[in-house]
């Protein structure tokens, strides 16, 4: 057999014959989902996946999305077919071991080829919404030149059940995404058995209400979804392509069962299914002439690489292109940032901090082209909009503010995908109680290391009048609780756009900034070039002689803090305020700023929310002011009062600590 | 004018009067709503809803949500007009003020009449699903004779716009739950602007790809609506009437525009709204004729529920009817828990403890038949089903266990539609990090005190060789934050069996149990009558003499503490081991207790998840042996190893904190 004989059955056979194999070795994974996609899959990389196996990070490649990140066996089958240099074969053999790059499922960073970290269902093809966002916009920054790709997805029935499926389905047809493309395994199978078990949803009906194009072929028949691809890539409209597909196809007695779904087929079956498929090759053994047609189709993108680089190379734009791709603040930045924060010194305004956020957003994204906000559907509430940033409309190939309705779940994995295809910052804005909403993509975003800017305003019973469902308690010890999360509970108007300049400088980790609706005294007397924010925790206000006491706060209930030192001061007792904008950015001090920060004298923290985590810094949860339960409905200052978060609380909570009763 | 010249007219703008006049005098809230609203609500209310005031229990009545909390004065209004004794005029005027029964959106609880609280947008249309699914089945227990009514909801844009509202429609369309009918105010509007702004959807085509009916009507044609309603009542499929409204209808400025949205409309709006409608009646005054008409609707139900009560008082169902709408455990639960504990400690199992959970629900379930199963996709994985529950197929009028799909949110959302419905403790599974999918039901469940549970299995980095993407690490954190809800990780069968019966005896509170994928020893020796776990925590080994050491721990890290005592009682240090399958139950014992569990001796923790919170019992989270970041895909005993949740790690973090060194 020669290259040029080798057939499409060869070539899909050869994935699934590695992910079987891969999967039996490891003992553990999910065979049946890439053997029913490998006739899909290999249509889609042999001849129409635009892509360079040498250069993987080509900023014009397309993006390729395994939603169904639990068949990961189907993208590092490809990934070493093609020739990805990282995906040897050895990494096969180690599918599912302690150090492989070929983790359970796909994760971002563990290899080249991986766009986006998938398997909690739903979550890829809501990224890649983000990312054929990104596309469209940054072609319309720079040019059909340098931006110029699609994005596909392979996605199950999982994904498309999972409520995120339709928030970011709805947003890309809303937007028009028509370079968006999503393959759709139509396998009739869920783990729990048929789908007919708890599915009925017409789904191609579904994606039509949502303005795709939506049409169902057989994913065995090769040209049937290649010509489909062709149709979904010349419409304007995003895509959806049912494959009709037999999970484990191949295998002689499990395949179109869930029994494939989630467990190795067995010696037996294998056996069957070497048989079944005319592949009698032994385990993770690929004929050379079957490699080498998969290597001349990860060959294929070489030229076109090679064009894009010199229209690159001759383009005016190249130096910021670079720099956007890369993702690398303006060196202007600083400058901005400082001549902001001696205004602010200056100026003291008693802001919110959410319109403090705003104020801080006006210079960044004046400064900053890459900054692409957003808001789910409370813009004029997050305060996420500014005069740089035009709306995005349909069509999408301008503007720098998302409308992203009452998505926010969509939200935050689009700005995962935004972030991940490069060229923007993303941030968005909700109350800060529905990160409830949208957990899974932050967590995601904590994992893949990708500086996405959650703004969660509203960010206590500060809110008022709209309840205890509106009304976060437990919610920042739930974000402090993530790896790798930041989260920012700023105290004024100085520290909002510290803490805005920490999260985009912090370009491995996620931020969340936790902002009042109501408004808060500038409590920040001097500029400074130091970020203090940036230190998690700082000295606000100290005392003259030695330390009776250490009030710590943040954020709205500092002025809280600054007043119970007052009353505190009048009873001649000395409290030192500590502001801790980023419990998180606290830990990574080195010990000689913490232990000075913390003082050795007795501490009280006051924070309008559940004191859980707080013992980290005082010594029970009694020497925390905050919500035991949950909120209510009443105007602002009536709740600071009912739940006793007021500084003549914060000051009797000292003196009882130190043993003085009033 | 008498009470029977009273026109439609005049029955819908008593609700848009009080509306906006409480809206006004709160200076917040959402008038454009309720306004909008107030022809289709008067319709429902007038001449379809079942319900009587003065009874607003009634096991039988319709149940109606209003999805679309942020226009809870329309739930207030139509409350107050049809003679809710609790609903009085002066609620209304302390609107969204500290104490009123009237906050800001509905909260479950406050007043009879509002069936769930809602604001958190789509929770309503999900919970519903669940309230429609528990008449179904029901029903199918009772018969019609017993329960025979409707779930009518009323749903915004931002309602259809979330992603729980695709699998709750979805589940609802695939279960066929015909008694299920959704009002959308289908009034163009969001609080950004115009949907146009964000959202492109065909509803109507959406929710025919559910399987539902779905129509649009003028929602401002009482006769359309009405016979709409007709149509939904008479179809086997659930209904979706879009009522095309004008948002805040009347207002002369502000109809149809976003500042009606989340705004009092002012004093000058209101006069010109007054005029408008034909409405000069003084600030809350409704005309008695007009009152009235409303108590008469109000009244229709009374002669309905005689004839039921008087059905029920003949059916030999009755004392088991009542038992189960009033949510009291069956007197022969104690002795059957008991037995299985005789059971337990003296057969030893092995078993992981979401099979020790399973074997718990197979004596609970066979006691107790309002117990309701299911699982998101993964029976098998987390082992809810038991021979007695059958599954609840399409139709929904018989089974025990439900097949959610890949559903979690919609599955908590309608846990707590069937917990408030009555006549079911629900209890539902998935992998323990998804609990993320479903926070903000679950915080609703803790809100409204709801008894559900929530099984979460594969707890830690337990689970293998899925990887972090499936590892719980912040969850037990983040879960244990929130207020009302109790977290329970058991380390043995018996503790899962106790934990199992303390959630179900906790009947105002939600519960969630962290059970583990691997394989468990049995730790308990000793069936006693007491429930230990019920404690919160307690000493599973004591020392001997004095204790040197305290190790806590929980569930899989049980028999790891276990292990760490032995080796240090090698070495001559004597360590006991306290078992803590409860944080909030703990909290709750006396100081005897707590004292006595805790002791004096230092502590160290192990728990295999993130160390935040652990400092309520720990001097410092260097002090616990768990996880300092996100997990990773291998087996899972080399995961243990890898992330050094091992005996020996915390046989040497007891000795260093001990400051002895090996």
């Amino acid at each position: 057999m020669s290259h040029a004989d080798v057939s499409h059955n060869d070539l899909a056979n050869a994935i699934r014959a590695l992910a079987m194999d891969a999967v039996e070795r490891a003992k553990s994974g999910h065979p049946g989902m890439p053997m029913g996609m490998a006739d899909v899959a290999t249509v889609l990389f042999t001849r129409h996946l635009k892509f360079d196996p040498t250069a993987p990070h080509w900023a014009d490649r397309d993006r390729f999305v395994l939603s169904a990140g639990h068949g990961s066996m189907l993208l590092y089958a490809l990934l070493h077919l093609t020739g990805y240099p990282e995906m040897t074969l050895e990494e096969l053999k180690n599918f599912r071991q302690l150090g492989a790059r070929t983790a359970g499922h796909p994760e971002f960073g563990h290899a080249a080829g991986i766009e986006t970290t998938t398997g909690p269902l739903g979550q890829g093809i809501a990224t890649a919404v983000g990312m054929a966002l990104g596309e469209a916009l940054l072609s319309g920054e720079f040019g059909r030149d340098l931006v110029d790709h699609h994005t596909y997805v392979i996605a199950g029935d999982g994904c498309l059940m999972e409520g995120i499926s339709h928030e970011a389905a709805s947003l890309a047809g809303h937007l028009g995404l028509g370079r968006l493309i999503v393959l759709y395994d139509d396998n009739e199978i869920s783990i729990d058995g048929p789908t007919s078990l708890a599915l009925s949803d017409d789904a191609l009906l579904r994606f039509q209400s949502y303005g795709w194009d939506a049409e169902r072929v057989d994913g065995h028949d090769p040209e049937a979804v290649h010509a489909a691809i062709e149709r979904a890539k010349a419409s304007p409209r995003p895509s959806l392509i049912a494959c009709r597909t037999v999970i484990a196809k191949g295998a002689p007695k499990k395949a179109g069962t869930a029994a494939s779904h989630g467990a190795p087929l067995g010696a037996e079956e294998i056996e069957g299914t070497r048989k079944a498929l005319g592949w009698p090759h032994a385990p993770f053994e690929v004929p050379e002439p079957i490699m080498a047609a998969w290597r001349a189709a990860g060959a294929r993108g070489a030229a076109v690489r090679e064009e894009w680089k010199q229209r690159l190379a001759a383009s005016a734009a190249r130096a910021e292109f670079e720099r956007r791709i890369e993702g690398r603040l303006p060196e202007s930045l600083g400058a901005a940032v400082a001549a902001q924060k001696e205004r602010l010194v200056a100026d003291k305004p008693g802001w919110a901090s959410r319109k403090s956020s705003q104020e801080a957003l006006k210079v960044l994204t004046e400064t900053m082209p890459e900054l692409l906000g957003g808001s789910a559907d409370l813009t004029g509430s997050n305060l996420t909009n500014t005069p740089s940033t035009a709306p995005v409309t349909a069509g999408a190939l301008s503007g720098r503010h998302i409308h992203y309705g009452v998505r926010e779940h969509a939200m935050i994995a689009a700005m995962n995908g935004l972030a991940l295809h490069g060229g923007y910052i993303p941030y968005g804005g909700t109350f800060l109680v529905f990160t409830d909403y949208c957990r899974p993509s932050l967590r995601l975003a904590a994992l893949m290391q990708q500086r996405i800017v959650m703004v969660g305003t509203h960010d206590s019973i500060g809110l008022g009048e709209d309840g205890p469902t509106h009304q976060p308690v437990e919610h920042l010890a739930s974000l402090r609780a993530i790896p790798n999360m930041l989260v920012f509970r700023p105290a004024d108007a100085v520290e909002t756009l510290e803490c805005w300049q920490a999260a985009l400088e912090n370009d491995k980790t996620p931020s969340v900034l936790a902002l009042s609706r109501q408004n808060l005294p500038t409590l920040r007397t001097e500029a400074g070039a130091e970020n203090l924010s940036a230190r998690g925790a700082y000295v606000l206000a100290a005392t003259e002689g030695a330390r009776d006491a250490t009030i710590l706060a943040t954020g709205s209930e500092v002025a809280i803090a600054m007043e119970a030192r007052e009353l505190l001061a009048s009873e001649g007792i000395a409290a030192a305020v500590v502001s801790m904008p980023s419990f998180e950015l606290f830990e990574r001090q080195e010990p000689a700023w913490r232990s000075a920060v913390l003082g050795t004298a007795p501490r009280v923290a006051v924070e309008a929310a559940s004191p859980f985590g707080w013992t980290r810094y005082v010594a029970s949860e009694d020497d925390v002011v905050g919500m035991k339960g949950f909120g209510a409905s009443a105007p602002a200052p009536a709740l600071y009062e009912h739940f006793g978060i007021t500084p003549a609380a914060v000051a009797a909570r000292v003196k009882a600590l130190l043993g003085k009763h009033s």
